[in-house]
């Protein structure tokens, strides 16, 4: 039933100065890789956006302690899959904690210095000795070129690894993420992370990281659930040194791109999805507002619902905007669907359905638009239709 | 597929003063009936909460304006359905103030005194000849005993029709409502309608509505989504004589009751619904926070597809609950499925899970609680399973 949205990557290249490998340490079934590392030659910058979920695995208290105690400097990052090391209390702080320094140990860096992320089902204790005990053969398989099997380790119900590449002059931008479903706003349950050599703008990764994840992973949304478990991880570059502002301002470009790709690539994958569905919003009175009413729409059942009955359906579009909480007014809107406009100014165009209907029918990515008449500020959401798949999946699933 | 949650009335008592009655006009198909009117012997008092959608259907606006223009005087409601007369401008209004008008004159009313309600597909011309021509048949319809075919009249795509009375002395307290899909506590694609012929509190049915509605409609959610045509109308009751406050009192404890088990109703007929889900929160600062957080959990596509999969999944509830903006503390929450407390004090009791899973598979009425241990506040909020039904139904029906 899977249908590719989205390219899937055929090799991952990571910037100079990143190694990346991932082994199976019996977390998922069949030898699939299951634990995935990310090595920097040299402890690298790094900055963190976590889930704003109240509940909160443990790497993510065990990130925050990490950062503020190396100085936000990292060597290393962990990541296990099928373990969400969730709910599990002060032991799951202990276990994190614990994987870090033998990890740390084997390079040879301060514990502070090795980050941790976890995905997967949420309550079970995480299997720290099967994790440890396979930590030097992970470090063995790690490469410059090992940046795909990372992507493939870390996935949970996704169908496909996640990776997009930037060339920033000589240098490179590139993402690695896992996503799938409970993929909202909030940081659902993704893990991305983003490695670059080029250099950073003055204010370093954690200034350019907020803006990023505002425009790109916090616009994707499948299910409109969060998870516990969502982390954003930017590593490396360099404060500006001979080729200055311009280059600054190339690489938070590059990286604002990766992380739209990845973010159009997590929506696509979207359990059961069958579209890749761009909410376009304009004439917003400004960018938050714009977003903000194209991930109403996007979350909307009964939207997602007519896109995968192919039913150029203006109404439900109309309708999930009107509960936005913001004050447009219906008859100055206009909605259209790919090119098609089928509601313009408190009319509809019935005779122009067929046309946004084979939009629907025909294009894997489609788009939904609307404009609000309020303002010139847009924004543009991803999300993907929700089908029986999607249903089947997670009543299948526990996680 | 159908699973009947509740029961289906086979007779409506309405209360003394009131007759209902309804025809076939065209509207649905195979002689269904689709145009419903419920007519009070003299003007009664009516008082109305509608849809906080910005897109709102004709009639919303017509009713505001015949409740400001009759100061809360009402003589009859007509209700059509398969047409909600929504996103159609200035000629919408007019259609549904004609219909109004027309009907009014044949009551011997002022045309302020008659409000209508539409639900169904929006961005359609009412059909208003076709009403008009059927109102002398539907008038010749009316009887006390005409509540049942009224309700059959309004359904939409409901599995079968609701209604509730309860005994207020020797009065009576009648609903009469629509619901399924599109059903959230902004008052979705809901009709529903209050009758009584009871003394009412002394601040009279406009007083009583709103706290009402918070404790009922507005506690049931299907699948998050919002309508434009939302409309709860309380008729009848007189302010209070003889019996005085107690009477009152009785009289608004029964409309809540009523207006509780037509929310009820409504979520357990909820689009492809198996499982009538009670979401009830705990250990709440407030009721408003203790329904906020029983709202986002309803809501969930996870917890709703792990009810479909019967499936315990109390991380799927805490996680939920989490994303709430509540700061409550999950290590000190408890979460329970049925009598079974699965997960306390940050522990997970996955050794209780399978009594759990008896609940869900066992029950058609389910019950998901979580304690947030930081006050005393509790609440209810009624939703249903989301199951490839719904996605079926949804990805065929231009609504």
């Amino acid at each position: 039933m899977t249908v590719l949205l989205e390219p899937v990557p055929d090799a991952v290249r990571l910037p100079a100065g990143f190694r990346a490998g991932a082994v199976h340490c019996g977390l998922k079934k069949a030898g699939l890789l299951d634990l995935g590392v990310l090595v920097a030659d040299h402890d690298v910058e790094a900055a963190a956006v976590f889930t704003r979920n109240r509940l909160v695995g443990a790497h993510v208290e065990l990130c925050r302690d990490h950062l503020a105690r190396s100085g936000g400097r990292v060597r290393a990052v962990l990541v296990n899959a099928r373990n969400a090391n969730c709910a599990t209390g002060a032991q799951g702080l202990d276990d994190a904690r614990r994987c870090c320094r033998e990890l740390a140990q084997r390079l040879g860096c301060p514990t502070e210095q090795v980050l941790m992320a976890s995905t997967g089902p949420i309550g079970l204790p995480l299997p720290t000795e099967r994790i440890v005990s396979h930590l030097d053969a992970l470090l063995e398989r790690t490469s410059p070129g090992g940046g795909l099997d990372f992507a493939r380790a870390i996935l949970t119900t996704d169908t496909h690894p996640k990776a997009v590449q930037v060339d920033v002059g000589r240098h490179c931008a590139t993402g690695i993420a896992k996503g799938a479903g409970m993929i909202h706003p909030d940081m659902a349950t993704m893990l991305a992370f983003l490695l670059t050599d080029a250099e950073l703008p003055p204010a370093g990764a954690r200034g350019l990281l907020p803006d990023l994840a505002r425009r790109s992973f916090h616009r994707v949304t499948v299910d409109g659930d969060t998870s516990p478990n969502d982390t954003l991880l930017l590593l490396g570059g360099h404060r500006p040194g001979a080729v200055g502002h311009e280059g600054a301002v190339a690489t938070a470009r590059a990286l604002l791109q990766v992380g739209q790709r990845l973010a159009r690539q997590i929506a696509a994958d979207g359990e059961g999805a069958t579209r890749l569905v761009t909410v376009c919003v304009r004439g917003a009175a400004d960018e938050d507002e714009a977003s903000h009413v194209g991930r109403v729409i996007a979350t909307s059942p009964l939207v997602k619902t007519a896109v995968t009955g192919r039913d150029p359906n203006w109404g439900r579009i109309l309708s999930a905007a009107g509960r936005a909480g913001v004050a447009f007014d219906p008859e100055r809107a206009r909605v259209w669907i790919g090119d098609t406009e089928v509601y313009a100014d408190g009319i509809p165009h019935p005779e122009r359905e067929p046309e946004a209907h084979r939009h629907l029918a025909e294009r894997s990515k489609v788009v939904l638009g609307i404009d609000l008449a309020r303002g010139d500020a847009s924004a543009e959401v991803w999300t993907c239709d929700l089908t029986a798949d999607y249903v089947q999946t997670n009543a299948d699933y526990r996680s």
